[in-house]
């Protein structure tokens, strides 16, 4: 049974209470649900992982190395900073998935720049929860 | 019944003969067959467009105002080059979700500017043809 | 009798039913009655294109050579994409005045540019469909 | 009856004797006695000013705060360098027109730049001493 | 009674024995002292923080969330790299003043940018220990 | 008995009645109260000017010296445009604290640039009014 | 025996009409005329295109996939314009040479970026109609 | 007998009491003391002027038209941002020197553009007071 | 006896298991028993450190002041976006030696700038783990 | 008899030994033979050199003054860097053509600017040697 | 008796046979002569030397340590690209003059940068010969 | 046995004259001298040579083809400014350390581009003399 790993991002724990207008009324728990009950469905092991702490996202990520076969990260505001997330992607070499609630596209010209995107196997952006989905769907089925 | 409109920009003609490595070995009617397929089962409309010549799908979308409530779009080369298409997707108002089959992000720098990113709902890299179903199945959802 | 060419680029077609808070409730037809009214009181022969597409476009000005003595030409999303345009004008060498509706110094950076304004006798902005007879009335007394 | 103010900003008052290659014949009096014969004839009042120094526009706009209705103003060499002129604009709230007699388009890069046109209703370049006669006829019509 | 926190970012623990020339004698207990002496004088509730951790900077302005009314905040080497920071700022929408020792204009080139100063109702900077006491006077009379 | 000076630069006389959204309800004559009650209050002589021309301002800080021992000083407008009010401060060399009433940094991006701030000893921006008071509490006891 | 096309992009349909001191006096016929005979010495075929819309080029280019060893093209003003004719090159695989009648480098700075060089086997500009010679010279011996 | 103009930008007034380790010692009569003796042995009439006003700089050029041949100008700060100024010694038509008593090439980035130099017969910086009198030298023998 | 740190960054944990076409086969333990035992050669005394966190580092290197002489620090993906980090290294004045196992030169744009180079006595890239000793023996004999 | 010059920069005596990837298996005098075949087939007198220090090419440009009356160069390396080299041409005012063997806008970014190209006659890039011949050709037959 | 250095850079030995309209007639041995009159007159000893190589300029700069008070440079084409010549002189540490006999500031922008402008005690240009002459003079009179 | 070059760029020659607070007060000799030493030690051959001159580095380059096996380059002035010796190191495939006995890093901004370090192996930088001694050390080591 293939397993896939969905990580969040600093500030995304606030959702639901953070800025509504930009990133919808559901809090974290209700997407890590709707994630779970699409894996299930789909047959795939999910583990999903928040924190606010670059380190302990780069940490999870080498822990994913052997076990994992593919990420679903949503980076936030590393998105645009954290070279170091990214080197502990590339290092555990696990093909990922960049995921953003909002469309970034539309926002602070800072959100342009993505540390992550050049390496991502695909990114979607703008969709809300539905962008995990679709992306837990595309790992189910993904040939390495 | 809800109507979207999905529509292919210059060279998607080729789909299948162009350049395997980067863009799959699906031909353009694979790929719209199961787009058409997804809306059956999902009870929408779809009508979908291809050319290589940037006026007729600039009228294309002319044609869509007033009847189809969501578009699907895989400007290809024009994303990079077409405000003309940018002012005709603005000027009908219809939302629309930009798509593209490989993962732009990786590929030359001028294709990392998009004339339609920031007006758009959503944007989807690196799927291939699944992330046509992916903005399909958002669109069935999506209230306006 | 002075000939004279007015020349509307891509998706003003739609003027009136697009962006009315933009472009202004009148319709492109509208706006040809009251340039064709002006060109009578001033006696001056005026022809009218509309295209959506560059080639047409470009053709269209082919066609104006050793004819037409002034070009009145609103490039519309072609003025800052179009390297074509601005050759077609400059290989027949009649003298031109750029207009546009809306103030665009006021919108996105990107129009910033223009690849006409360099060459042009003149460029009128944000006066709305006065600005076409503005030139018009700038062409009939203009002296060679 | 309503009431237009005409401002011309530094070096102007040299105009007929000033390159005239680049800005023709005319002196800034020939002008002002066009705007005014025009002025008659739309029956709107019309103030003129010309002055070499940024205080004396920038007070000269101050003092039309309350009666003037729509300003027409070539700021000359102000246009690239001058916050303080296009402050006092802003902080009176008068809608005014930017006018250029020469094409500043085909000019030095420098002459690119307007701390105007991105705050003006309209701008207008190179239609020569006309170009303020269709800014007065412009504001004649003009519905705040 | 109105609550205020105030924040201080990495490296600031070494106050007193860092850089002297640079950043004054005082140690951080010293600014501490300072600053709840005038909150109590003008009957305002302080928290203060320090940290170096990006993280737990983050998770305390989470924390501060429906309790406190005014942020003063000096992200000090956050000030030029962390969005995280900035986007736990917005999503909690606490009103902030970002302040800094030195004058940071005069500095590295890199220094001239923040991630704060345009979210800010206010920044000061150079004004040593007394900005922060010239912030926490103006929440204690700021009127949301 | 101390002197300072207190200088306002161009457009700030229209205060009150200038953009009250951005500027706030206060006039000149209101905010330069404020400052001499404090200046009493605190023992220290003010000086206060406002001009809207450069060179006045220019002259008025060649005054100074000898006499003025720190400079408030709210370059408005001149902030980006004057390098000669720049070198009037270095050539007399008296210390000047940079004010603005709105934070400019949530501004145009010319407003992003300052003559002043790099020579600076503290810059304040967005307290309104209260920011000229922070300034001359500073220097009522700073040492030279 | 060896297949070569030719292609001209817009406005070279004007040549000999077109700005003689930059584009010389031979009319496009005449070119085409000397190119023909040179084929017919090597004993190459050779095919030719003119258009002036992008979509037909794109389209020309499509068809010769399969049959058509080596390209000439003239982009002529595509050349820093069009990503879709670029794309129709690379999706085909034909190996082509870019040749330009004038010294583009001596023209305006826009026209110093090509979509096409950094993909073609060659570029030759300057030579005026001999540039086509001596490319079709070139691929008449050139191995794949 | 020919008639040159030396003219002296703002703050100039300062010299000798201006950061004398950049400007040195010389007061400006001591200056312009030197100037008119040479201007004496050489034969050649001079006049001088001096202002910290852009426009009264502006008009003393304007007034120098028709009378003077040759112009020594040390724009000071205005050589950065006065385009006015320009205008009006391109406007006069009269040949000028642009000289800088300290070496402005060692100095802050923005000193580094000049508005001037482009136009200049000849730009000398940092012989101190000796430039004016090399530039007076050089007017005495020029022939226009 | 003399005494170092060496500072190891985020990711370096993975050495041996991370990418070794690019930081080869050594683990980071084989590494660290070569820095002790050279140290031992030298007669200095060594203490280690790694960390994924940055604010693990930044008090690292606090704990260093007044006891270690010079620094060895790989910032790892640190080096591109730590400013904490710098301002650590330089709040405690102690010399430091940046060092960085593969030659960065020859990768992304984004690791062309280093925050810690303009500060370091020395830089050293592309020697593999023998960029340490070179490091370690540079210290041994430097002179303060 | 007309007299043409072949000129070759820097390296170029390694053909054949260099990178023949890039630069083909052709030694340096065979390419020489074929010129001077094709130069004897044409009647015209060819003179060849090649220097790998700037100042021989420099002055073998001065000694053609006079004699030479077209000269063919590929500056190789000096391409991107000698504006001695620019100078020499200029100043002896033959007309040139550059010729380069690979194509040099598939290389490095700094490969892109050349100091030659807005000055020459025509450019060629990627022929190979054929390239050397095309100019020596056009060059037989070039009117002055 | 004071020893002066007079160093003129490549393609100055063209004088009087380069471009005449931007260089003027005079020949480098007349100019050479004049500067041996001014020389004689002002009882300096003066050595000259041109050179088109680098390495000769650079070395005879070594040459004049320990002997040479003053030198007058012309880097010509060097100016803009020659580190080595920069850094002879800096070692050196004898102070120069950077002399141009055109206005570099009206040719093209890359002569706009000068690697010697910052570290000169003087730079001139426009005056032709006259500018070595002034510079000798002001050698002459120069104080350590 | 192994052999290695070591080559010193142009001013090397003046070690220990030039500017001893940058570059040290060791001489080019006494450096050579330990470099022989340990190559002694080390058992490898080694070849020492300095130049000022760009071609005789450049044709040194050509002659160490097929005998040398690494060579430690301190390209010094060219570092910034030879393409021709990147060339030369490139054509000949030799493997190469780049040197600098300062920290490059630290002084002027157009030190920190190398046309060397994206090709070296590795680069050392602010180690004085002892940075030839540890690229020495390295390539007795190095494996092929």
């Amino acid at each position: 049974m293939r397993e896939i790993a969905v990580i969040h991002g600093p500030n995304l724990n606030l959702l639901g209470r953070r800025e509504p207008s930009v990133y919808g009324q559901q809090s974290l728990s209700d997407i890590n649900r709707s994630i779970e009950q699409l894996a299930d469905t789909l047959s795939v092991k999910v583990r999903i992982f928040q924190s606010n702490a670059e380190h302990e996202l780069v940490e999870y990520i080498h822990d994913c190395m052997d076990c994992v076969e593919g990420i679903v990260i949503n980076p936030a505001a590393f998105t645009h900073t954290s070279v170091a997330l990214r080197d502990a992607l590339l290092a555990t070499g696990i093909p990922f998935i960049e995921v953003h609630l909002s469309n970034v596209a539309a926002r602070e010209p800072f959100r342009q720049h993505s540390y992550f995107a050049d390496k991502a196997v695909a990114t979607l952006a703008g969709l809300g929860a539905e962008g995990y989905l679709a992306a837990v769907r595309f790992w189910s089925t993904y040939t390495l």
